[in-house]
């Protein structure tokens, strides 16, 4: 395919890079595409790839990869021009300047909500991100499903860390309780998906570190 | 533990039934603590387990799970009465009544609004789920990392799924695009934790299935 790459960073440079040397024809855009680090950038993908402008790198190319910070996102898409009928991969997240939240999105959770009802209580959000089928048994042919949970009390987190290891889970901090705000999406992420039609409920996730 | 239940459901019946057997003492909750729902829950649960109100179940429990539909939440919050000092497990999700999003969070997401800047175009939402380290190498130990993605163009969403599959990614489809609300409060759980101290970014996530 022909691959142009908007916001050539850390995502659009790791990914143009490897697509490259996959056979793929890759364009990197840049507002100064003669720049030392673009010629770089060039230079160590390979041959078949080249920089150019944004509405050149869009012009050119079958896919493009929107791989910009969010706030220069719209003047990206902006700048390049009629992406009519393209494949347009959007990596971008709407972060807050300091990752601590989505400009579009919620700025509130259930969670949240429930410790401010129930004031002085330690609220820990927890099993909201799998079914009943997977609490029922969190083994999958002897991988542990894993499950977070956040909370701003340490002593009711490892209570509840506890009260889900004993029942076969890979318990895992996420963090405060505003992180309840990615957990419920997450939990929303496993409803929609166990309703899809083929999909079904008998699946989970499991943490992969290296 | 001394473990109260808020909604004896399918969650608060398969998890209140599990730590049960694993020795706690279990308390169901229910405004008829007498119906035959609740003595057949209590009967399977196991000797130590007795059903209760809202109220009995919250003042007798260390511990207690909130494990009510969305829209009884705040009620079984206030009939539960001083919940201070206790943990608090909230494991609802404040679900819209058709499944289809969330009554406190997001009704948006930044892939809509870049399809609303980039009219015509096919926004396939993906890579915004892990960070470029993953991209780089999403094998672990001979474990693919998954990748969601999501959009409304299947022929797009096929060009992306092949992008990501040579990449060395377990490419997984979300569904349509209103599914980037979902997804990047995923890409923020990543993010989060990524800069947790402690935890880094040499981390993703794989599907498990049975």
């Amino acid at each position: 395919m022909r691959i142009g790459i908007l916001g050539s960073g850390n995502v659009g440079g790791t990914l143009g890079r490897r697509w490259a040397r996959n056979g793929h024809t890759v364009v990197f855009s840049s507002r100064t595409p003669d720049s030392r680090e673009m010629k770089g950038l060039v230079q160590e993908t390979g041959p078949t790839a080249r920089a150019a402008t944004v509405a050149e790198t869009a012009h050119e190319s079958e896919a493009v990869l929107l791989a910009t910070p969010w706030p220069a996102t719209r003047d990206a898409v902006a700048a390049a021009g009629d992406l009519s009928g393209k494949v347009l991969i959007d990596a971008t997240n709407p972060l807050l300047p300091r990752l601590d939240g989505l400009e579009v999105g919620t700025n509130t959770s259930g969670g949240e909500q429930v410790a401010a009802w129930a004031r002085g209580t330690r609220v820990v959000k927890a099993f909201n991100t799998v079914g009943f089928n997977i609490m029922a048994n969190p083994q999958f042919d002897g991988a542990a499903a894993l499950l977070f949970y956040c909370g701003d009390d340490p002593a009711a987190k490892q209570a509840v860390h506890g009260l889900a290891k004993e029942l076969g889970f890979d318990p895992s901090d996420a963090g405060p309780l505003t992180q309840a705000r990615l957990l419920e999406p997450f939990g929303l992420l496993w409803i929609s998906l166990a309703f899809t039609p083929g999909h079904g409920r008998e699946f989970a996730f499991q943490l992969l570190t290296r």
